[in-house]
């Protein structure tokens, strides 16, 4: 199963696609749909749904898992991160995705073994569970992130019993 | 030329297609696109989405125009309402339309002469200046109105130079 994971930005939008094989993850792809932070909107959010478009034609997941975004301090701040949000799930859709949501929380939680976790213990974390040499940028991590959550929710016993690691593959 | 409205809403997405010829305007099509209160974010995006798509692929307009909106008292309405939109210009710009954006304040004021008309002094001069036989609902008068703003801001000298209507009709 190939899950494509989606951290949708004010004006980077992440993504991260893994494969999933029993308990075992694999990392397949991940990178960033960039906005201008200027120029019209409707142009703008063409890029985030022909971009997360381009990423789905090209490694056709299975599903995908969008993390569920706060709402900003500034009102307007908020509106534009909804509307981006909006053309990244439009994307996802459109492709006839199933698309599942969860919370930063839920997603640390899964990922880092705790809600709280900071940026830099996420992007440690997917880079042990998928095995990279580098550390993933922190839009890619979160991406990898949402898309580890949901196998943890769906369906691994091991990665919701607390993400136990052994020589970097997951332990039952 | 064939202009799309839209006046894009939490639960509501209001269309409405007129035809400009010169000065002369038509009305081709109105209604609304609506969303459940409930049920999962994507499904219902992808309502809009699919909506809006019909609403193109019926009466393939050559523009689309959009609503700019106001955010919201509550955040959490404004991030829906941001995605509600995101999902409808990306409808839009999917089917490579050019998309124009106008506050509420601009639309009134091009159709109805005063930025802070009332909506029923819109849904009235929607009427008459498409020579309707019924008043349109204040969802579709809405998008009917930011069509025909765009035509004032356009092309039309007679709507910009203040909406005089003579039978029903622009008045150059």
């Amino acid at each position: 199963m190939r899950i494509l994971g989606i951290d949708p930005g004010l004006r980077v939008t992440g993504y991260g696609v893994i494969e999933r094989a029993g308990t075992r993850l694999t990392y397949v792809a991940s990178g960033t749909v960039r906005i201008a932070e200027r120029g019209e909107l409707p142009a703008r959010l063409k890029v985030i749904l022909d971009g997360v478009g381009e990423v789905i034609a090209a490694f056709r997941p299975d599903l995908a898992v969008v993390e569920k975004v706060f709402v900003n301090a500034n009102p307007q701040s908020t509106l534009l991160l909804g509307q981006a949000r909006g053309a990244a799930i439009c994307a996802l859709v459109a492709a006839g995705l199933p698309v599942h949501e969860y919370t930063a929380l839920q997603i640390k939680q899964a990922v880092a073994g705790h809600g709280k976790a900071h940026k830099s213990a996420v992007q440690e974390m997917v880079r042990r569970l998928l095995r990279l040499d580098g550390t993933p940028g922190t839009d890619s991590a979160d991406a990898l992130a949402a898309a580890i959550c949901h196998t943890s929710h769906a369906a691994s016993p091991a990665v919701r019993a607390g993400l136990r690691l052994r020589g970097g593959r997951l332990v039952d």
